[in-house]
């Protein structure tokens, strides 16, 4: 029988992680990328290069209108935070929060598994070594999960049970940059700066830069990114 | 004490009741109409209009691309069906289905109310006289509740506790169109039909059309709109 699994990418390490995940359980994965008005575009480049290498059976890119709604540093004209300690990053919620994202992502996600047939939806958020985002939290997929088999014609004529998949969930940074190797995914195509410095180069300091840094110094290997700056830990 | 209500509004009888419900219980109403590539896009006027006529304190309308997605015949090229019986109707899920409508249509709300600083969130789906979606059912949109508080920073900081008002839920048509009334709602405004005839008339013959009659008739007041055709109950 073939397995479809719709995976979110959104080019960076732990969607690439992620998805590379499912190839290796077997599904045949469906991309599913948003092009939101992120202030980090190029990550859109990143999610093509990386689906293209995972060699995917489709890659859907969606237009989303998010900066009509605003409400965060990443989709509005608020100021991304730069050089925050660990500390810091691992308190609280941060302006880059974009209001309700993941919900609007897995939504579409849903929308198109139905479609597909596929009762598989993956998506590679992590609350460990994360930024403090509600919407990445083992509780709060549980919760979609349940919604999701009500919301739907499949899921309420039984046809289909859908599954969230967490393979990260539970891994800190450096887990899943070995996983990532493990995995045979291609790091020097992922993306993860929220606000790249002026050369084009991933900028270093943002807390996405950070987190991915710390990861690779975790595992003991060299990031195969370009930094304009790299802060000491 | 302002209190914010993000109001979703199609342009129908149903969801202008919602939110004419709203502006009756003392909320500042936002009004949120999506274009998603529906084949009835005149609803989208009627929206406007409706939203005009209530005073809404702001209306958005956001594009969003479901017909990428496709997979229903309110958004892909499947014929609408016309003519059903009212036992047809209410007996299983039609083709006019849009997988996971409802989920996406609320996750925009709950990211505009976030930013809004809204806690209450009204949608005017009702699952007595409706159409078999399994979107508008009262399990679904606790589910929904629950996860809203999970998904975001301020459901997590406690500093609101999201609420997703359905004031239609338990009524029959014929109620709606008699709350409406109550409720001063201009109902020529609205417009209800799937699928209009060539002249630009409601067809009166598809589902939204046969409820929408069916709840007038109930009420004993004629309704409105012009039709193509009326066909017997």
């Amino acid at each position: 029988m073939d397995r479809k699994a719709v995976c979110l990418l959104s080019g960076g390490l732990d969607s690439a992680t992620a998805l590379a995940w499912a190839q290796r359980e077997g599904y045949d994965c469906y991309a599913l990328t948003f092009d939101y008005g992120q202030r980090h575009r190029i990550e859109l480049d990143a999610a093509k290069r990386v689906a293209s290498s995972l060699e995917v059976k489709e890659h859907l890119i969606l237009s989303l209108d998010l900066r009509t709604i605003g409400g965060s540093a990443l989709t509005a004209d608020i100021p991304v935070p730069k050089g925050r300690s660990e500390a810091e990053i691992g308190h609280g919620i941060p302006v880059t929060y974009v209001p309700a994202r993941n919900t609007i992502f897995l939504a579409y996600a849903l929308a198109w598994a139905e479609v597909l047939g596929a009762e598989d939806i993956v998506i590679g958020v992590n609350a460990l070594d994360y930024s403090g985002y509600p919407d990445c939290r083992p509780e709060y997929i549980e919760a979609f999960e349940k919604m999701a088999n009500l919301a739907t014609k499949a899921g309420v004529e039984g046809t289909s049970r859908f599954r969230i998949h967490t393979p990260l969930i539970k891994l800190e940074k450096g887990e899943i940059v070995k996983k990532a190797m493990e995995f045979g995914v291609d790091l020097s195509l992922t993306w993860s700066c929220y606000e790249p410095a002026p050369s084009g180069l991933a900028c270093g300091s943002c807390d996405a830069c950070r987190l991915r840094l710390k990861g690779f110094r975790s595992a003991g290997v060299s990031d195969p990114l370009k930094y304009a700056t790299i802060l000491q830990a």
